[in-house]
């Protein structure tokens, strides 16, 4: 079987968590904040990898920090587009159903 | 843990099995048939989804003959950079090392 990874998954999920407490949102579930983390990782150009040591090296290359920068810039905006409409179920069950 | 998904990997997968055998190039080892779909999925707008049916919505809604003729273009360029670079070991052991 194929196996590639996107190096850019572990990366951006470093910054999400280390930044979630900061992050101000109506909505802080589990849901809410794996959609703030694909809205993010769908932001930012994917940089997948073959191989097992693929990922240390995209890290060692390129994670400085402009990338860093632009992440939490990536994570900013997904941050708002998940705010404006959280698809969890705290608010879906609530405003669309109730 | 935060569990997200690149819905293009099953789908790129998909298409790349599908076209292995009539593909054209000098090695057709494991490691380079992962390098092409390594290398397809950075060529291609990730979609990624933070629900265990978001694949089946991506797949239904945008899985069309257009995605499907983009994604082959796209394995087609993937596939000529790694045929001019194989990087599995038939290639960079006799070619570097020997």
């Amino acid at each position: 079987m194929m196996l590639v990874k996107n190096a850019m998954e572990p990366l951006v999920a470093e910054v999400l968590n280390d930044n979630w407490q900061l992050i101000n949102m109506p909505c802080k579930c589990e849901q809410c904040k794996n959609d703030v983390f694909a809205l993010a990782l769908n932001l930012i150009p994917p940089r997948y990898v073959s191989k097992a040591n693929g990922y240390a090296y995209v890290k060692a290359q390129y994670f400085d920090k402009q990338m860093h920068a632009n992440i939490l810039v990536k994570i900013g905006e997904a941050t708002r587009k998940v705010s404006e409409q959280p698809q969890c179920d705290n608010y879906t069950k609530e405003g669309v159903n109730a």
